[in-house]
């Protein structure tokens, strides 16, 4: 069982977004104001469309917090969503409230919805985009707060940079990409790094390939919505052994390193340098000039159905991996640790 | 708990590596010689040392399998070192044994020396070696068989191929640029990828991130060793959302596609395209001319301990990913067929 | 991973009990009533406190179910405390709110007050108290009622029943035995039975000790809050190898058993026959006339806190029994049936 | 992830059993002798049959030990079928060995068969006997007798002991109770206690239902072959509150109790007491006068196959529990310290 275990729920249009977290030591300073400024961090980005207006995220701790200090116990987020009186008949769970209303049967290509729409049984391709819609990060990301709260502790860090979107590799040339895209009705995607300082030695292992703290990161990076590629540190293509691999040296009686290529991971360990993390971001699926699909309820060629949705989401994509690295971390220095409060965390340090 | 769950073992040049696998269904025909294949595949590839002539992996099977069928239980695979009669007394699990010869102390830049050795307290840094080394891949390649054995009964067939070696991107240049390599002493990386067909629609989920077939994918090759990049589908970067997503179409009637950027996953999902994943392995870093290290117990400058190795392993690694790939769809579809036999596997396909 | 997973939450006096259950196939019918219903059951039985008339348990669903019907992302259930505008402050996450009102040091002997106010550096009980008092039951009940749903699609229902209370063993002489501990101020346990009928054969396995479900079945009994025994079936205690097993024979031209003292699992696997498990609960810990104690902070004797509490609580007891066996079903179906929704799982059976 | 986690495998006349143990911190002394002895109590007491003999169980460590010391990597066990010789055939894994000699298809009541061979879809029950025989346990107190090595660091040590046999509760009367039964050709079973001294409070937790050590010992010691009942601490049946529960009071300026009914478990915590588990064993379902039954390939009643068997195993089973209840407490200890090497765990203790 991981020690820093969560789920987390809730439908793009629902009532609300819910996390329990369960594992997370006694005694940690849960600052609300912190958490709060982490989603509105997600939901900031040139790019965004006008959702991210209505929604103005907070989120309620209804669990496992007192007097502003976590008890042991599991500790429940949420994230109320402030447009759900629009909603409410739409998403109702009682059968009494069945409505076609904002259904919809044409794929979205680059979304579930195919795939989803055969695997769950659902004619209402609603059904699918609920869920698997990218609003759920805005719940991962509150986890991910209280993550970077217990990362505070051993005085980890953790930051993002956007560095490319769509052809554009210099961030003063970001906004006129997107604008360009935007006119076109199109979409664009880009990528990001995600930099942790203060890293421990020795989280994650090579002794069995799921310990590997690499292969966990590659995981809940790749899984973000839209993300296709995932890279630890400097990309190693094109070049030697010789050019690549980053030496050891004394300095004033210090192991110390020349570099850091590897990203902070060798062997499937962090070997106390930072955590270097980029990811690909794809374009957004959901364009205003339609993509060519198909209408599974006609089976005819159709054109896809177009929800409310922004040109680029990098940044937000970034905060969104910023979070869950930091899950990830904050398991591994659990497991490390394995403290039941943050006085014993701290005393193992 | 997972399905297809295993463990492995083995150390570098211990006595022999083993995995036992449990969840596989009874009735499963195991072809070992299938198996030693998939072992042959890993030890071939230009640029491999001499360590490979001694090998030459077979796997013997111990437990779990009875007259060519597996039984429901647990399958164990062992393949024995046939180099151990020379290696016996220094890997000897006695107490009796105890020597110094084969020790080091110089820290291997891009190897997990120096982390291993603080977060397991070891000061004899081949007790790090041992287990680190990419030599247990051997039996997680014959784990992989048996998974394609599996994958076999619902038409499922994996391949992988080299894409680049170093800065060459053309097949026809691989060799040149692993001699040049060789030659300088130095090592090379490359690209590979891999690509499964006939894939149900349906494998993973978005409904939770961690059900996300892409980023359980990218977990298993990430976590290889020296792997450093990982990609499913199409790199999307520069591109527009109108270039990049595969729209729909029907053609005699059915849906299909016009591309397969994504790679077969859409949503964290497999929509039934062929299922593509490419990553890049970084230089192997035990090079004949050393890098610049640090002794950890005079805590003085040194170069890195040369043990025999390969100049390029990429051909290696993406059979490696074919196996751990393999891995990663069996137990999706054990988790959504939930088979206990064969017969019953394929009465619900 | 579990294919019927969840995490519950909420403290004793907290807003509310949630739960996410993660890995429902879709299109399950959600009756709410049903719900309720388990919830009321939960809350009799004669000799709870007056707490059970205040609570009058519903279940609200936030995520995870539309018009009636599971979508197959995770499911979220949440009751609310009845009287939390008295806890309010209490209760309160904020740091701002801190009081030491209901704040208490003496440990209760039977409860988990000494060795959790250890475990999570705890000073005031309270924080103990929360989180480990069977209020957080009730969200298991409700989580156990959508488990039951999902077993009534293959006809599989449970029910249970208490066999003996403090050292009656007559139902006619239940009432009369709680009045009389009652009228001492003390408390009193007792036994109950449950029983799953329609249980498909091949729950379980013998092939790896965590998959015998007579193993997972004895997990979530035990751990019910005060079960100290759980049996499966008849106790063997006494009896020979000729008295005890279920022999087998030929009876219109059906494989039938001639007695079920096993209780349905043979070998760590459902049989076919009824599930049959009991548990022994101790008597309520936390009584009028009160133990004698320590204060955790003077270091002297004392007498335990006492919190309105129930003289009998045996007959919640067996229904939180009955949910939970039903999880164990639940999950156990899924990893044999493996469906992502409920025609493919009917299809299956 | 659990930290101490483990697969065994191997079919009762197969070539060997194995073991891979993952998670084992790094720096244990790994006593084989003392690892023997453990396998040498299991396949001790009265009333066990002549394959005892021909065992003699030992031990074989083919990884993850260097020197005496563990490496943190997974250690491999592995016990050899002394009797293998007269099974190689019988039990081969290639399909040219194909026979029918010692396959059987009579199910025996009490054991896996009927529901083993539904579930893997088996003809020749023998496919199911082999695993699901007693044999496996072998193995399992190897796992067990490493995870007492683990234990010992911290000064925890456990025992087991008999206290009833069949009616006989008084250890005078054993041997001649098993004598009588013997001479009936039939079975006996009975019950046994486990004591563990020295275990630290706070192992396991009241915060989550699957954190209770509690369940995790009942699943652990449930799941044992032939195990019907559970108890932790005193039988609390027939107990007021006031009789049962364990009282605190100062001594000697310590806090202390003045009884253990609880067996050191109160709301799924370990509150420093003795650790106390009880189990039932049933009677060994194969008997010399044979049970009714059906064989599965005529359809029609027949009398079970009888293959060399005990008559009275609750010895061997008490040392088994032993066995398992040290996994759990391994596990436990790795999860609350979360060390990665023996002399950090001892910094933490």
């Amino acid at each position: 069982m991981e020690k820093f275990r969560f789920l987390t729920s809730g439908e793009s249009h629902g009532k609300c977004l819910t996390a329990i977290i369960e594992g997370i030591p006694a005694g940690l300073d849960i600052d609300i104001d912190f958490i709060n400024n982490e989603l509105k961090r997600r939901q900031q980005g040139y790019g965004r469309g006008d959702r991210m207006k209505i929604e103005s995220d907070t989120v309620e701790i209804v669990s496992g917090v007192r007097f502003g200090k976590t008890l042991g116990s599991p500790v429940t987020l949420v994230i109320r969503n402030r447009d759900f009186e629009n909603w409410q008949k739409i998403m109702s769970a009682s059968p009494d409230d069945k409505t076609d209303d904002k259904s919809f049967s044409i794929y979205r290509p680059g979304h579930a919805d195919y795939a989803g729409s055969i695997k769950y049984n659902q004619k209402d391709l609603r059904n699918i985009l609920e869920r698997s819609s990218a609003r759920k990060t805005a719940i991962e990301v509150a986890v991910g707060a209280v993550a970077k709260l217990l990362l505070k502790v051993l005085g980890i860090t953790g930051t993002s940079e956007v560095t490319q979107i769509g052809t554009a590799c210099c961030p003063d040339k970001f906004h006129q990409e997107i604008d360009l895209v935007k006119e076109k009705g199109d979409s664009v995607g880009g990528k990001f790094v995600v930099v942790y300082k203060n890293i421990p030695v020795g989280l994650g292992s090579y002794v069995h390939w799921d310990r590997g703290i690499d292969g966990r990161l590659a995981q809940a990076v790749m899984s973000i919505p839209a993300v296709k590629t995932v890279e630890i540190g400097d990309n190693p293509l094109g070049l030697c052994g010789s050019q690549y691999h980053d030496e050891f040296e004394i300095k004033d009686g210090e192991v110390c390193r020349k570099s850091n290529h590897a990203g902070g991971i060798e062997g499937g360990i962090t070997n106390g340098q930072d955590l270097v993390i980029s990811a690909v971001m794809k374009p957004i699926p959901t364009m205003i000039s339609p993509l060519n699909s198909v209408d599974s309820q006609t089976g005819e060629n159709a054109q896809a159905h177009y929800e409310r949705s922004d040109v680029c989401a990098v940044e937000s994509c970034a905060v969104v991996a910023e979070a869950r690295v930091a899950w990830i971390l904050a398991n591994e220095i659990l497991l490390k640790y394995g403290a039941d409060s943050v006085e014993e965390l701290k005393n193992r340090i």
